[in-house]
């Protein structure tokens, strides 16, 4: 057993604090990471404050976690000592189901195993990213190619692979429309990877603040939502549309912007039901979808696809001890695009 | 101009009364076809009623319409005096569109033009099938084949192609397990056409009363949703879940019982908007759809498919003087599974 330092909640409701967790020993499947930065992701702020059931504490978050290899197991061959990898939002499945036999191992029939605050086969609860080591199976862990700097590469394993794996699934690339509600740190990579894979890429945000950023980013068009003849002018243009927003939104509206055979995709979720006009759907065949991050060979593929394309998130780097602030920035929606954590600062 | 005999609806609330309408004279392109059978849709008796709108009357409802050419106009290619001919749910749309060129008139741009209570390209207010005669171009006629009888053929203009088209959409077939919910006008041809089609079929209806009908008409399996442990059992077990009932259900339980990448398709439209969880369509990326009608080369494949395959609704043939006390029992759900108007009746 490994005692390491940590940033963690201890209850839903103070500020995270200095501590230390425990991590196994490094089992003979298992890669010993020494962390080196850590992405702070919206979902981590509602895990922490139990808005989306009750935890055990203390409760270290994160799950975009980049590092480097400073010890393997007897038979880890994926991985060698040096090496710079990172973890995303799972660190296990049953490996079983067809799910995970396909590599889609975020959709296993028996649940992945989440990379923080969920019980991990062994029994043990997950500890996330906001740490300096992480012991994890050597499948979960994937390579980050060297074009890519460590404190950029963090975000690309929960932001760069929820929007990244949509758009492959619905096929965005030349000749389609995309359009992407939010741009936030979900959002701003849906449009760099929209626009890199080739489409015509609108972004739809409340108003026109963010909109050279947009535009700088890979955006073709910027749209208010707050302009309600922003629906008028949009109805049935897109094929397909990458909701980042989290909050409601008003989906039979957004529907209508959907050519037929049309998909609008959440890659967040609301915690109340949202209401839907049926004849929304019915009328142009379009579809309401869902995604859940990407499967582990998926995520490699997007981390290649971005060492390739010299796709990178835009960070802004922060200390440990700026993690609560961050919070109250991040629900400000007040950063321009994702925190990540020097996790040398937890040293 | 051609005065013909209809059962019309004269008000909203008034029962339908047998009266007269009127027909465009045959123009070059039309075909003028004596009309033999007309089947009783849900949506004519919410039509005739305002509660999708306000109407103009008479209107004589009907788009499940069989009979025989009797005329055709000097320019007409594809059909000849004495073919068996069927009119569906829309007699005109723009031609021009992405979607009327490739065969999808159903999703025309500018909106296709419904078989009754709605304005025709020509400014006219299209009448349905509960008339003796109707003149229609040429396009939106289909050949009805040999092995059909009229009477059975009429409810495939919309009952058989508004099942056929999402069943095919979807790729229902071998090795597929989908659900049909509702076993009525709709659900019963979803059974047949999915059981034909090489899927595995499953009803879910409210409870086991035509349990013993489902089997025979070609279901594997039938279940009451009556059960909750129905919910429990087939939770991630379907690859398409068909959804026939036009009254709200619970989506999102619904949507539990998808596998990874299924989709739950409404071919009928509430009034209301569903609420719908984006958790149950996230954590499987399952997809909430809609599915209207069908387009006219896909009618004409599913009427030759019928006539292959020996498939045909279950009718109950009426009177024009029964349309009303049909309407009650439409209303009641006690209808096994058709009606259709023996239109000789009204003359």
């Amino acid at each position: 057993m490994l005692t390491v330092n940590a940033y963690a909640a201890t209850s839903a409701t103070e500020p995270l604090v200095r501590t230390t967790i425990e991590r196994r020993d490094v089992g003979p499947n298992d890669v010993l990471i020494e962390i080196r930065y850590a992405g702070i992701c919206h979902s981590d702020i509602h895990t922490v404050r139990g808005d989306w059931g009750p935890q055990h504490y203390p409760l270290a978050p994160g799950h975009e976690i980049a590092g480097v290899v400073t010890e393997v197991g007897s038979e880890v061959t994926r991985h060698r000592v040096g090496d710079r990898v990172g973890v995303g939002c799972m660190v296990n499945s049953c490996r079983e189901c067809e799910y995970c036999r396909r590599g889609e191992e975020q959709y296993c029939r028996e649940g992945n195993v989440q990379t923080y605050g969920a019980v991990d086969r062994d029994g043990t609860i997950t500890q996330g990213g906001y740490t300096t080591h992480v012991v994890v199976n050597e499948d979960f862990a994937v390579r980050i190619p060297d074009a890519l700097s460590l404190d950029a590469a963090a975000p690309l394993l929960c932001a760069g692979i929820t929007t990244y794996s949509p758009l492959r699934h619905w096929n965005a690339g030349p000749g389609k429309k995309v359009a992407v509600v939010g741009l936030g740190g979900l959002g701003h990579m849906a449009v760099k990877f929209a626009h890199a894979l080739g489409a015509e890429v609108t972004v739809l945000s409340q108003s026109l603040k963010k909109r050279e950023d947009g535009l700088r980013l890979g955006a073709d068009d910027y749209r208010a939502t707050s302009d309600p003849e922003t629906f008028e002018r949009l109805a049935d243009s897109f094929d397909l549309i990458i909701n980042t927003v989290s909050a409601g939104i008003d989906i039979s509206a957004y529907l209508g912007l959907l050519k037929v055979d049309g998909a609008l995709v959440n890659v967040g979720a609301p915690a109340e039901p949202l209401p839907v006009n049926v004849f929304s759907l019915l009328l142009k065949r379009r579809t309401f979808a869902g995604s859940a991050i990407g499967g582990i060979a998926e995520t490699q593929e997007m981390l290649d696809f971005c060492g390739e394309h010299g796709i990178a998130p835009e960070i802004e780097v922060i200390t440990a001890d700026q993690i609560n602030e961050a919070y109250e920035r991040v629900l400000a929606s007040d950063v321009r695009y994702r925190f990540v954590i020097d996790i040398a600062t937890l040293n």
